[in-house]
């Protein structure tokens, strides 16, 4: 007889629901099961919920964030990572055989890559089976809090790597981060490891702009406010950001973007774009400036745990609400409407 | 009196015209006083007698590449540079002095950048007055044919910076060049310094990809032939190259370059683009790209010399016809039909 | 009953034993088995016969070089490796899932590294087990000649990583090779396809330095004739090599490298040293130098293996001598007079 | 009638003398005229004193830091830098036109570098001038205190590219700085602003370990406790550190830095070193590690100045004593006697 878990499935409705799915095994040497702990909802699975996402087929268990136990190893598992260990999940599953695992870019992985709550079943259910767990999961050191832990499977990693790493933050730099979500304050929080020497953050929404502003922003500032942005860049001794990070994924930030980057500066998108924006090349080709994308290759989660255990990091200041997996379709309502009610990652505990 | 020397003026038209003008002089410490020995046109003369560049006026002396004489230095250039020295002119003037300089980003120095041809008289003249020549003018060593040597000046070191440079191209990898023009073959020929495994041309002209083979051209292409540009897609083994390099400068081939860049691959910018393009984030944000742009900084112009002295490279080879000064309005003609004649760089001698 | 083999054991003695040993069997998961085709000696061999690496016990199957074909694979070795595939082993086998791995810097793996013909029995054995093997053999396309591919096992990418890409070397640069045996040679190789300007190889022995020039080094030099070292680096317009490559392993050639780089440059050591060495920090600390030190990581076999098929790279210009593996005796006998017979690797067929 | 001055004059004795001497005039182009308002005396000074440095002449005016007034500029200073503005002095004059400047190492600049203090007259005396001043001065914005910016001339771009730099420090590494003077304590305040994940601080004398413990150091340790330091490697969960910087200058110092560092990290050598070392190649050749040296460029003076205006640094914590310029020689007694006295940069007020 099967065993039964409970799991949250994409059905095409604009919330999932909740239903009884046979509790997976492990399928491949290298697999690992995993019984979940915490896990989170991502921006990502509210685009699959507007059927954005095509890869994504109904029926599909969600989520790809979380800690959890692992209950049960494949053969060729490495003997670093055992049944009762708790570990944090990676959104992005990696082989490490591939050339793209090779280049550090995992997220392209031929065999792996974003599988959990997407190919595969994810990890918003009482139970996942988690391949290549060898690449894809981290033991979490007993000082951590698991339940922070949740905000270092994709947001942190996706600040850090499409983020603050490809806009070449370093110290004494200017930063302008588009959209104050949390990646964009993921954004923050990992740029300012780097210590630039000012970080101005733009939302339209206050609470947003306010968490910023806490989290170390020097300056926030509306978009709509197109004088306060004039007078920003006025005021600067040279004409633009050096690094500009687009965490939203609309065509008005990514020209907002254009606005902002100085000669020699970079544009690094980090937002998820559902259509074509317009290159204002006309105005760039000379302006030797780089624009980066980039899928999250969750390469950077040992170094942020190390910062995180020598508090230098706190994952925690992204996790602004927390509900038992019992109720976590309200944590999906609270999550739909966090543009404008200042939530930033919500927690889902088993 | 003030002496006179003939020059090629922009007067609004679509031909320059050849005018009587008063010989330059020395005007601040750092200038030097250059006779002309050869010079050429370059593709960015001819957008300006289209009126594309609005930072030129009417009344400008055309040019800014080429090799002369020191006639005259001010009291400020070094030594290095004396009173009857053979002298490259680089295409950007640079102060070294300003923050961009110190960057390597001379294009976008604070007192100089592409003055030579736009904000002051340039080289297309008997005498050019050359500011901060320390920064400017590179000594041409004997062995070095002068006449050759004008390819150095701007085509070869954008062909480096912005090209082969910009899109990091290492041995091993895959280059696709779109644009067969002067700039790029000569983003081929330094490409090919870097040894890569495969490089695919694309131009409309048969004539030019004709030339690209005899550079060294892997394949060639024409971008019309759309079932030939999915095929060679389809058939790489990961899917697109590594590294593209636009030289043309409109929407079509923008387009091109996005189709054929791979994931963690680089679109190098090379063109002069005169309108906006539409960029496909929304296929492209997840494919850890990279794009840039970048006017020539001129600051590869010594390496470029070193190769060529040690005969790894061979400027000649981007210089198809030569025309006395005398016949400068039929360099400025034949040169408008390059791009269906298999014209490359035009050269003029004094 | 168990089967046997041939195979090429290290007893303590200056040459090794021929021995028949049970052919070995897939232990782990991760395994590979594979029928030897082609191997060849390395330099560490010799060292390994000298004594001088304690890592190696007695009894110990040497060899860390080799061409084969799969003929067994384990339960997690992904599918696209399969019984009959041929195969390039690399010298250094890699778990691709540890933190040294992550960094490319395999070499260095916690559990793989140099394990063959070291830790555990090696490829100058008629069969090896392969641990790791996904990160460890490369598919050898029928276009390369497998018996040429063993240079690719160690050598190119000794020359490769430890000495070229160490050593930064870029278009236009000078390059100073200390040492002409086949690791310096293979550094020569994959310098040039960087295209410095100039390459000066040093050795002792006018054979070698023939194959030097023969391989496109520019200059060769004895070390022995210090009239002629002083005035290479007196004619020098900078005073000093951009990039200088040590592939001996001595005092003295360390010291010579010392004398040959110039301010701002690079002494990539590629040599196995037994004992310390001077290093002239009272004259160094201010020319902005970098010394690199190197065990190669073999990452660099898929770039060589692409390169050496669109015809960049000659591996079999490495290859001096064949002996079957009957004779394999005699092949040690050659490699180890080598330095002064102008033999470079000495290949070895099953 | 020649004007004279004060001035700190290198005699060959072991404490300078001050001396009348003829107040400096403008002799180049690109020549400034200094009244210094502010110096500091650098360990290098101690060097001449005790004659071990060749290059300075007895007669020398000592000195390659300050803050001063410009009262009189050459015709080639560009109009960023006039009479009575309040500049820094960088440590090196460069003339930004010479093939090392153009590659930042202006260090290296064939006709400027360490000039002031060593080849030609410095900064503690009441005016000095400061050829290429464009290259070398610095505006000073009025937020900033000119008593503590001395620590921008040479301290803090020291610590800053010689050793956070180049030993190429990122959030999440581990630092050893061994030496905990002031460019050591140099180095610790650059580390930080990349957040390492740990900094262990080594000296013999306590007091300077508590100043590093003041300024950021998690740990600090006194090598002569040898006991504590195979116990601080034996805890590492990997062997080594990823960044050590040398900070002293001695053999037995560069040996503790060769057990300090992990495969694949960095010794960056910011120490003066009087004699050679000894670099055990015998253990280090197979560990993947750098070795850098360098002298300042002092090229990220304008990157120190921005953290500095933006509360990211405080340049003012390196200055622990203040001395008026007529009681300069008490403030050489002072600094002679720092590391056993706590302390670190002795400011002088003229």
């Amino acid at each position: 007889m099967t065993e039964t878990m409970k799991a949250v499935v994409y059905t095409g409705a604009a919330l999932p629901e909740v239903q009884e799915r046979p509790k997976p095994v492990i399928e491949a040497p290298g697999d690992a099961l995993v019984q979940m702990l915490y896990s989170t909802i991502c921006g990502t699975d509210l685009h699959i919920l507007r059927g954005d996402v095509p890869t994504v087929d109904r029926g599909r268990v969600l989520g790809h964030e979380g800690v959890g136990r692992i209950v049960a190893v494949g053969s060729a598992v490495p003997p670093t990572l055992c049944p009762g260990d708790i570990v944090l999940l990676a959104c992005i599953t990696a082989c490490r055989a591939c050339a793209a695992c090779h280049r550090g870019m995992c997220s392209h992985c031929t065999g792996g890559g974003w599988q959990l709550g997407n190919l595969i079943d994810g990890t918003q259910a009482e139970y996942v089976r988690v391949p290549h767990a060898a690449g894809s999961l981290y033991p979490l050191p007993e000082s951590l809090d698991p339940q922070a832990a949740v905000a270092l499977s994709d947001a942190l990693p996706t600040g850090m790597e499409c983020g603050t790493l490809n806009a070449r933050i370093a110290p004494g730099c200017s930063v302008a981060i588009v959209g104050a979500g949390p990646v964009g304050l993921a954004a923050l929080l990992t740029a300012r490891l780097s210590t630039p020497a000012r970080i101005v953050v733009f939302d339209l929404d206050e609470a947003r702009l306010a968490h910023a502003r806490r989290l170390g922003a020097d300056e926030t500032l509306s978009p709509l406010d197109a004088g306060a942005v004039d007078q920003l860049l006025d005021k600067m001794d040279v004409p633009g950001f050096d690094a500009v990070i687009e965490a939203v994924g609309i065509p008005q930030t990514f020209s907002l973007c254009q606005r902002l980057v100085g000669p020699g500066g970079v544009i690094a998108n980090v937002g998820v774009h559902g259509q074509p924006v317009s290159l204002a090349l006309d105005k760039l080709w000379d302006r030797n400036i780089t624009i980066t994308t980039r899928l999250v290759d969750a390469v950077t989660i040992p170094t942020l745990m190390r910062l995180w255990q020598s508090n230098r990091l706190d994952p925690g200041a992204l996790i602004t609400d927390n509900f038992p997996f019992s109720n976590v379709l309200d944590a999906y309502r609270r999550f739909q409407e966090a543009a404008n009610t200042g939530t930033l990652k919500v927690g889902i505990t088993f």
